[in-house]
């Protein structure tokens, strides 16, 4: 089965692309026994079982942010089960942390291996006691995606620490640098960090983006800027806040005032680059290619680029957030390829997460710290999970998920055009965004409470689906996601749209 | 087998203490073919697979931390073996991260049912979608050893974000309190923490003590102050450290001295805390009940007591750090259990992680943020981490390792008390340290490049042991660790001395 799946993916790649585009994939490939649509048997979701487990959890744990209670050991593929037997197409994926789906097979298979059990209950401390197995892990997993420019490879276990690792490595090597090649650390530097002064503990600072999201630890936080609920009462760290731009819906009905936004961010943020040498001189800057946890907010390949290289321009480090839009969802396995970054204009940090379950950031050699255990902890990372990134990888190119997802993304989007034009819809979706990033789209709703009203009126009609930013609906269906799950969504959008 | 262990488990409860000490626990009842000694197979540990598997690692991530480079498949229970088959009593375990022992059986079967692959591969959003067994798998795992008085818990990925999780909730406790009953956040709050500025961005603080550890992201790391190598370069907050006894051994020998280090600790944190009120008032003071990392220093019992009603008289949280004394290698399940808190005294949190596998915090029910989403993240935690954690606890309980550890440290301490008074050991071995907290047993060596070429020398001589500090070694076996391997440490220890 491996052996034919690899000779099918090794043949299209041979193929010129519109005649891969045109093969189609279908999710029971991989999960045979998926639903074929959603099955909503109790009247209110949660339903009672649901709601009697949240109140159990509630009693050590706080449930307030429950939606429901799903039963994992039944789910499967794009379909959830919950608690009550409910069967919902997910569109949301666990705030977009699943690739494959739940339950596939050639996953549990991978799960059922002494390699992966051992891998699971024997958790090393990764930086001293590496497994034997950990480069043939790593070079046939996580490197085979690594983005172009970066080969190197830190891993962690989360997007938030994976975003503060690349901090610390741009804060030493922007101090390394700033001592010049080979210089030690000075007695002070080693006394005054001790004290969390300067210089040692540096006046420098991370530069984000507003409606960025980049974590909730507290560098991770300093650098969040989606919502005052994120932040408020937790100390942060003087750091700066660049704009990025408000683009107007439809993108080709407003292209003369999106360039003018779009100019007018990037002045305000090399102002700022410019001004905080003076205070807090910037050693990085952070961005997602989508911002996403902040309301789906996109802007052009030109004005990431400048981005780019602006940062560099003034010193600072570029850190590409691709937490959530990594890993093929946006058409392109990262996001940010679809830049058109030029040879040695790549990023110096892309940080992963998420769908990849393995955490973690590549970089440059150049990047490293100069000395060991500067950035280093005790895990290091979880190797049985880069075993599953591994298993994940070898499936996506397999079943080539990316131009898959790139496909029904086009399908879903034209088809989304068409129903937002209609009567049922009309004058309830706004800012319809993402076309050609995949399935990773999204649109607004009049108000929150409205965007609230949609999400709650999809999940009872068997669909659930995720909200993010103030009363944007976002989708982030797996890579399997195609055009059965398509058509059930589009007939449930109708529906709920004509009831609202 | 469960049955009957278990049995013999609730008899064993019913004897009276002296009996349960009595009944000797050995690894070969959970490891049936657990090695009985090290065998060093080649001239240099790490051999020549080793050396070579490491140069591959670093064509990607740095290896200049690599100490060997195990062969986690073949290890068992104490014993790691490595890439060149050299089989070693490991004291260490993983920087302190493994509870029972290598690739233990009952832990493997575990890692085979359905219920333990179905979890680790469909990782939920635990906030929002917690598996309908969630409750089930918490309270028989995780919430049956919770701390006296905290009956509520928060999982994390590691320990890190464990102690950066007690602090937001710390931070929204003071805060909250600070606003009174049921008030809301003002206008400004929301406004300026989106700039990182005060007030919404509170200039509150976490004070901690000099050589403590709790982790190297941001929060976690202005608190540490173990190592300057660990926190040089990176931005910190300007948090308050407070001085930590330096006590003189043989305790009983320096009673008074001891006694007037502890008295001059304490006075300086409270006028700490009180100063600090004009400018960063303390929000949470956080510590080890054994400072790990910074070198395995030790305070008496009385001193943490009145640390934690001092921080509650000037209105600040108290936070112990259990992620590397947790989980019952100090004797107690919990190292603060020795301190003889009262009814009412407990923890405001105890954060874990490391043995436990599974990370956290425990807290009161007051704690709970004020509204959703405050402390929240996409995964919160790792229900498979959970599940193992739950079947470890079960195996400890079964097995009494928590008295079998505390019984193998009193006749460890005493084999070593001999060992150090011997000609082999003479002058060479200072502060002993430990007795009464385990297996939890260090001492320093003269220089820090004494305690080097010591580390060295186990290795070579078939035991991998552990450092911290400047000069100190820490013992850190796991809790099947008894006799046998006393016996193979003292003897390996007694010529590795001699030769030095």
């Amino acid at each position: 089965m491996f052996v034919r799946a690899s000779t099918r993916a090794a043949a299209r790649l041979q193929q010129p692309r519109h005649v891969l585009a045109r093969r189609t994939f279908s999710s029971l490939e991989l999960i045979p026994d998926e639903p074929s649509r959603p099955n909503v048997v109790t009247g209110a979701i949660p339903g009672p079982k649901g709601v009697a487990l949240s109140k159990e959890i509630d009693t050590f744990q706080d449930s307030r942010t429950h939606v429901i209670v799903p039963d994992y050991e039944q789910s499967k593929g794009n379909y959830l089960v919950d608690a009550d037997g409910n069967v919902l197409l997910d569109v949301f994926a666990q705030i977009s942390s699943i690739a494959i789906g739940y339950n596939v097979p050639s996953l549990l298979e991978l799960g059922r291996t002494d390699e992966f059990i051992k891998a699971a209950l024997n958790r090393p401390a990764l930086g001293s006691f590496p497994p034997a197995q950990w480069a043939e892990w790593i070079k046939t997993g996580l490197l085979t995606v690594a983005p172009k420019g970066l080969d190197q490879l830190v891993t962690t276990l989360c997007g938030s620490s994976a975003n503060e690792t690349a901090f610390k490595a741009a804060f030493m090597a922007y101090r390394a640098k700033e001592r010049g090649a080979g210089a030690d650390f000075s007695k002070e530097d080693m006394e005054s960090c001790m004290l969390n002064q300067s210089p040692g503990s540096p006046q420098l600072s991370v530069l984000s983006f507003k409606s960025g999201f980049h974590g909730r630890l507290f560098g991770s936080l300093s650098a969040t800027r989606s919502k005052a609920i994120h932040k408020v009462d937790i100390p942060a760290f003087d750091w700066p806040c660049a704009p990025f731009p408000e683009l107007k819906y439809p993108l080709e009905e407003h292209v003369a005032e999106n360039e003018a936004e779009e100019k007018r961010c990037l002045e305000e943020f090399e102002r700022i680059l410019i001004d905080n040498k003076r205070t807090r001189p910037v050693a990085a800057v952070i961005i997602e290619p989508i911002l996403s946890e902040g309301g789906d907010k996109h802007a052009s390949p030109a004005f990431f680029r400048s981005l780019r290289l602006k940062a560099r321009e003034h010193g600072a480090f570029f850190i590409v957030d691709e937490v959530q839009t990594g890993v093929g969802a946006t058409g392109t396995f990262w996001a940010h390829e679809k830049w058109g970054l030029k040879e040695g204009e790549e990023p110096d940090f892309v940080t992963f997460s998420k769908k990849m379950q393995a955490a973690g950031i590549y970089h440059k050699k150049e990047t490293r710290p100069n000395a060991p255990y500067r950035n280093y902890n005790t895990w290091m990372g979880d190797p049985m999970r880069a075993l599953q990134a591994r298993k994940m990888i070898q499936l996506i190119k397999e079943h080539d998920l990316v131009s898959h997802t790139a496909a029904t993304g086009a399908l879903l989007a034209s088809k989304l055009n068409t129903l937002f034009a209609s009567p049922a819809a009309s004058g309830k979706i706004l800012n319809f965004r993402g076309e050609g990033s995949g399935t990773f789209l999204s649109w607004d709703l009049e108000t929150p409470a409205k965007r609230d009203e949609f999400v709650a009126k999809m999940r009872k009609a068997g669909v659930q689906i995720g909200g993010c930013g103030e009363r944007t609906v976002r989708l982030r269906p797996m890579l399997t996601f195609g055009e059965s799950h398509v058509g059930v969504l589009c007939e449930t959008m109708e529906k709920v749209l004509g009831g609202m």
